[in-house]
């Protein structure tokens, strides 16, 4: 057995189960703050010779990020044969252009930062916008996978007679290739989006569908404005409470509970631990850390 | 004017002060929290051609390090000649040994991430205790300024008859230099760490001293255990409150509230903005950021 799975704070539940379903080692660390608010780590296993995954979403990561470098770098200094990331959500996807003069692109010193701590990274539905692949800003080995089947399965064995929403135009294959699992129609709004905390939705003509239950589905829920408007939308119009499926779970501030308050169900998966978790993405993210790797 | 002092949040004031001192620009940032806590980063001035001093101190660094390091990257993308850091005090120097097996030696590890980031750095009295100098941990050129004058000078101008009194013997020659300067004698304490927050202090015979005024001085006061500590001894010992000098003002907690009731008053730099603050670092930290630069 070579394979250890680490997991920081807060994501012990995902590397057990790794660990569980691949046979492989579960590791843990020591992490505390010192009174000056620095953090201390320290690896409780011997990891020389090993492949050690650090398991660490990185929903909310200022904070944990020294953190998350230095086991890395701990585990090299021992010994570890690779050092890779399995981080179910991948931060700072969403500022990958200079919409203003003067503005960070995160997006590249975020991947920079990661690739030079790491030697490979494993994640699920990076939110990739203006880019095609990670790899345009990552220089180490990716691996990407795709929660959209377990979504559409989750769909198809929990709601009945569904149309499935998509939140805006650029989403349209994405929400196709879920409905056709899910057997289910689909359509997608228009979203205008003004600021960070502010979205206009227009959903288009839905008559024909009247009868059916609505499923909102995105890949992230933030803010969650994308969602609490378009199920507001659906209010008005009379159609049955939405169910409201995200793949990872974010619900910033005071969104969760005003969605649920909108929402027959909010489902999520464990990308981002959260208490709508519903989907496990675990089965898509043991192994070895890049492709074909 | 080719030199801009750049500074990040809660450096405003050192930034002003070292920029009206040094007859060059004061630039600006502007920083936010997107609503999934993620940071933003602006510029807001034209940096092509420009020296950038970006003044940040590292008290409590974690939430804010991904912020400074996507400063440094965008000036240095945007043109910037050179991409300094000042940073008046200077974090994680002082896990920098591994004390039990597996523990991050975060010291190096941090100095690696601002090497990566600045072209180099300057900072005051930065807490080396196993090291010699900054040169064994950062690959820039580094200019490390000490407050020692300004804390004997802050004591010849306001303290009557002083006692100088240090918290360790590994601290005496620092004590001795500042004690010399202030025409005081001094002494130093036996301190023995329990714990992160726990210290046993003695301190040695002081009884030629009674007539004088304890002024406890120390280059971070984080959990103010030690200078806490010491002033109920010299309560228990009938001696005059003592004033109280730090270099680095973190006091954790409820330590300042704490030392304040025991303390005639407490001192400190601006190394870290703090209530505290009496002696400003500022005339040490102008000026190019590498030693003969």
């Amino acid at each position: 057995m070579t394979r250890l799975y680490l997991p920081m704070p807060g994501n012990e539940t995902m590397a057990e189960t790794l660990a569980a379903q691949a046979g492989d080692a579960l590791g843990a660390l020591e992490t505390r703050r010192f009174p000056d608010e620095e953090c201390y780590v320290r690896l409780l296993n011997d990891v020389s010779g090993m492949d050690v995954d650090i398991v660490c979403t990185l929903a909310r990561p200022d904070p944990q990020f020294l953190s998350l470098i230095y086991a890395a770098e701990t585990a090299r200094e021992l010994g570890a044969k690779s050092v890779s990331l399995i981080a179910p959500y991948l931060a700072y996807m969403r500022q990958d252009k200079r919409f203003k003069q003067g503005e960070a692109i995160s997006s590249v010193h975020f991947a920079r930062l990661i690739s030079q701590a790491f030697d490979s990274l494993v994640t699920v539905d990076p939110h990739l916008h203006r880019r095609r692949d990670l790899g345009e800003i990552f220089s180490i080995p990716t691996r990407v996978e795709h929660a959209a089947p377990l979504l559409a399965d989750w769909i198809r064995d929990n709601v009945a007679n569904p149309l499935v929403i998509g939140p805006d135009a650029e989403s349209e294959q994405w929400v196709a290739a879920v409905a056709k699992r899910a057997g289910a129609p689909h359509i997608v709004s228009n979203k205008t989006r003004l600021g960070d905390r502010s979205v206009v939705i227009e959903i288009p003509d839905f008559a024909q569908w009247r009868d059916r239950r609505p499923v909102l589905i995105d890949d992230i829920a933030s803010s969650g404005r994308t969602m609490i408007e378009t199920a507001r939308k659906l209010a008005e119009s009379g159609m049955q409470k939405p169910y409201c499926l995200a793949v990872h779970a974010l619900f910033a501030e005071s969104s969760f509970a005003e969605l649920s308050s909108l929402a027959e169900q909010v489902v999520s998966t464990d990308c981002v631990p959260h208490a709508s978790n519903a989907i496990s993405v675990a089965p898509l993210l043991w192994g070895p850390a890049q492709d074909g790797g």
